[in-house]
C-alpha cells in the first residue's frame, strides 16, 4: 500500500464542465491518484446558489458560496466560472497563495494572460489552461513542450464548433446561413445569442492565446483581425464547392516579414477558402482541429471535440494531474515566456491568395480590361474562369460571372484592386472576395 | 542579460536525425536556451567513424568514438544510435549517472522499456521518447499528460509511413503491391530490405509502446498480434474502394473485456478496412496519424510526418527542452507507471467486424446455405452483396462473388466460420477475409 500525500483541490463553478469534473473525480479518483502520485481531495465546490438544479449531483457538504474561503489552503484551484470577474480576482488570490490554477477560461487568458502568468511566475506556481482552447484537443502542451525545440511558422485552426457546424451544413446540405444557424440552435450547437461565435469573437480569443504561446510573444486580443461568418452566402459556398474548395472560419497565427522587412506575427480570424484536399477540409460538424506548420516538424494536425462538458472536463483533469505531479516533485512551475516579443503586425501586412467573383458585361475585351486592373495594382492573376453567360433579365446585354484567383498579394494591394474594379464600367458588381488558405 | 546555467548535452549517433539535431541546435541554440531556462551546450557527438561522410557538417572537435567517456558528466544524453546494443548499455550508464536521456529508439523502448524506466526512476532521472513513435507527431505527451485525467479506451494508429505510402498507391493508382513497393523504394520511402515495415514489425513495436503508455500496463512486444501487408491484393483494395472503404495497416491498442469477463488490453497490427468517412481514411502518402478514443475526451486524432531526419529531430529537441526545464526546476522525473497492470489478452479474445469475400456457384439456395454456416457459428451477418455472375471460363457453371459483412464477432468464431465455408461444397473459394475497424 503506497501512502500518497493528499492534495487539496478547490473547484470554482459547477456548470456543465464543473459537474463533469466532480463526477469524473469521484469515479476515477484512485486511478488519477496513482497517475499523479498524490491523492486528489476535492475540498469544496464554490457556486452562486447551492440549491441550483445543476448542483444536484454534487454532495451537499462540498457546496459553498464562499469562494474566497475555499481558495485558502487549496493546493490546486480549478476555475470554471468563466468571464473576467470574479474569475480574475479568484485566480490571482489562488496564485498569490502559491496554489496552482487550472482554468478553461479563454476570455480571461486572452485578455489578462500576461498579468496572470506574471503572478504565477512570481510565486513559482503554474497556471494551466489546456481546456481554454479547442476543448478536449491537446494543443497547449504540444505547442509549449513538444514543439519547444522547433520554430512554429503558422497555425490554422478551426477552433469554433458552432461556426464549423453552420458552414458544414451550408456546404453539405446547401442551406443558407439563417437556416443552418437555426439548426445549430435547435441542436444545441449555438447559444441563444450566437454573436460571440458567428462574429468570430470566440475564435479571436483562441487565436490570441495560440499566437502568444506559439511565438513567445504577447498578442493582445485587440490586435487580432476579426471577421465572422455573417456575410458568407449560400452562393459563395456553392461556388467554392464547384471550384474544389470549402469555406471554413479559420483562426490564423503566422510568423511573417512585412514589406519593410520587419519580422513579426499576425493573428487573424476570417472565413477562407480551403482546398478540399487539405486535412482541415475534412473537419466536419462541430469538430475542431488545429493545423500547425513548423520549420522542422513540417505539418501537424490536432483534431477532436472543441467543446462539450465532459470533453472539456477531460482537459481540466489532465491539467489537474499535471499540477499534482508538479506539487509532488516540487520546484517552480514552467513560466510562460514572452521572450521573443515580436511586433504584432496589422492585417495590411499580410499577404495571401484571393478569389474574387465579378459580374461583368459579356462583350469582347472585358477580360483584358479586368486583367489590366489587377496588373496596375501589382496583383498577379493565377486562374480565371468564366461561367456561361446569360441574357440580362431585363432583356438588356448579356452578363457573365468571372472568378479570378490571384497569386499571393498584400491586403492593401487587393483592397485597392477591388475598389478599382468596383469603379470600372465593365464591372456590374463585385459579388465575392474571399481569401484562400492552405495549399493543396 | 540573464545568466543561464549551462547544461551539458551529449549526442550518441550522427545519422540523418543526429545531423539535424546538431544543425538545429547550432541554428536555434539561443532561442532554445530561453525556452528551456538553461543553456544547452553540445559537449560531443559519439560516432563509430569520425571520418564518415555524414559527419562532415559537424565541427570536428565535437566528434569522438568514445561514447562512454562522453556520457560521464553529461546532464542530458541523446541516444540516436538505434538498435538494442550498445544503445541499451549507454542509456543505462547515462541514467545511472543521473543524466536524463532522450531517445528515438522504438525497438529498444518496445523491448527493454520496463528495465530502462526502472533505472530512471531509481535515480530520479527521466527517459524521454517522443521521437520513438510517429516521428514529429506529439503523441507521448498527449497520452501521458493531456489525457492523464481520462480513460483511453482505444487507439488506432497509422504509424508506419512506408506501408501507408504503399497502400495509398494501391488505392489511388490501382497498383499492385510489388509495383507500389518498388515505387516506395525508388522514392526513398522504403528501405532496401523492407521486411520490418511491410511485415508489420515496426508498427508492432509502436503498438507495444502506445498500449503500455495508454493503459499503464507493460505490453511486451511478443504479445502484439502482427500481420503485415504482404497478402493485400489489388483486388481487395479495388473492392474495398467500391464498397466505401480503404485498406490501412493499423496498430490497434484496446481496453476490452473478454468472453470470460476478464478486463485486459489488446495490442495488434493488421491491415483493415476503414470507412472512407473516418478521419484515418484521409491520411495519405507516407503520413502518420494516431486516432485516440477516450471516455471523456471522445475522439481525438494526431496527424503529421511519421519519419524523416529533420521531423524526428523536432521531437528530439522538444524532449531536450523538457529535460533541460526539469534540470532547472530540480526534483525527480515523472516515472512511467505500470500501476494498472492489466492482463494482455490474445487475439482470440478480440471481437471486431469482418468482411468476407467468397466465390460461389451461382445457383438457387446458395445464399441460404452460406447464411446457415454463419448462423451455426454464432456470427451475425450485417450486409450481403453479390456481384454480377459470370459463366465459368471453362464453360462450366456460372459463379458469383458474395461479399458478406458481419456484425461484431470474435476472432475464434470467425475463424471457425471461415474454415466451415472453405469446406462447404457451394463455396469455390474464400477469396478475402478482412477486419473492419472504425465507425462511419
Amino acid at each position: 500500500m503506497i501512502e500518497y500525500r493528499n492534495l487539496r483541490v478547490a473547484l470554482l463553478g459547477a456548470g456543465s464542465v464543473g459537474a463533469q469534473v466532480v463526477a469524473l473525480l469521484q469515479k476515477h479518483g484512485d486511478e488519477l491518484a496513482q497517475r499523479a502520485g498524490a491523492g486528489l481531495e476535492l475540498v469544496g465546490v464554490a457556486v452562486r446558489d447551492v440549491d441550483a438544479p445543476r448542483t444536484a449531483d454534487i454532495p451537499r457538504e462540498l457546496l459553498t458560496t464562499d469562494a474566497e474561503a475555499l481558495i485558502v489552503g487549496a493546493d490546486v484551484v480549478i476555475e470554471l466560472i468563466g468571464g473576467i470577474e470574479p474569475a480574475r480576482t479568484y485566480i490571482l488570490q489562488a496564485l498569490n497563495s502559491g496554489a496552482d490554477v487550472v482554468t478553461a477560461n479563454k476570455a480571461l487568458i486572452a485578455t489578462h494572460g500576461p498579468e496572470l502568468f506574471a503572478a504565477a511566475e512570481q510565486v513559482g506556481a503554474q497556471l494551466f489552461y489546456e481546456a481554454a482552447v479547442a476543448g478536449a484537443i491537446p494543443i497547449i502542451r504540444p505547442l509549449r513542450d513538444s514543439l519547444a525545440g522547433d520554430q512554429v511558422t503558422r497555425i490554422m485552426g478551426i477552433v469554433n464548433g458552432t461556426t464549423n457546424f453552420i458552414l458544414d451544413r451550408m456546404d453539405t446540405d446547401g442551406e443558407g446561413l439563417e437556416t443552418a444557424l437555426a439548426t445549430a440552435t435547435e441542436l444545441g450547437y449555438a447559444e441563444a445569442d450566437p454573436t460571440g461565435d458567428i462574429e468570430g469573437f470566440d475564435a479571436a480569443q483562441k487565436a490570441a492565446i495560440l499566437a502568444s504561446l506559439a511565438f513567445h510573444t504577447t498578442v493582445p486580443i485587440d490586435s487580432v483581425h476579426r471577421e465572422g461568418i455573417t456575410s458568407v452566402t449560400a452562393e459563395q459556398v456553392a461556388s467554392a464547392r464547384a471550384a474544389g474548395f470549402v469555406i471554413k472560419l479559420l483562426a490564423i497565427c503566422e510568423r511573417l516579414t512585412d514589406a519593410s522587412g520587419t519580422e513579426g506575427v499576425s493573428a487573424r480570424v476570417y472565413p477562407a477558402l480551403v482546398p478540399r484536399t487539405h486535412p482541415l477540409a475534412a473537419v466536419r460538424g462541430a469538430k475542431n482541429a488545429v493545423f500547425v506548420e513548423a520549420e522542422a516538424a513540417g505539418d501537424l494536425m490536432f483534431y477532436g471535440a472543441g467543446a462539450g462538458g465532459i470533453e472539456t472536463a477531460s482537459a481540466v483533469l489532465g491539467d489537474l494531474v499535471s499540477a499534482a505531479r508538479r506539487h509532488v516533485i516540487g520546484g517552480p512551475g514552467i513560466a510562460e515566456s514572452n521572450h521573443a516579443d515580436l511586433p504584432v503586425l496589422p492585417i495590411s501586412s499580410v499577404t495571401t491568395r484571393y478569389q474574387i467573383s465579378l459580374l461583368v458585361g459579356d462583350r469582347p475585351g472585358v477580360l483584358a480590361t479586368i486583367a489590366a486592373v489587377f496588373a496596375e495594382h501589382g496583383v498577379s492573376v493565377e486562374t480565371v474562369s468564366q461561367s456561361v453567360s446569360s441574357v440580362g433579365a431585363d432583356g438588356g446585354p448579356a452578363t457573365a460571372t468571372l472568378v479570378i484567383g490571384t497569386h499571393e498579394a498584400s491586403e492593401a494591394d487587393l483592397a485597392a484592386t477591388v475598389a478599382a474594379l468596383g469603379g470600372n464600367d465593365v464591372v456590374r458588381s463585385v459579388t465575392s472576395v474571399l481569401r484562400v488558405e492552405g495549399s493543396d
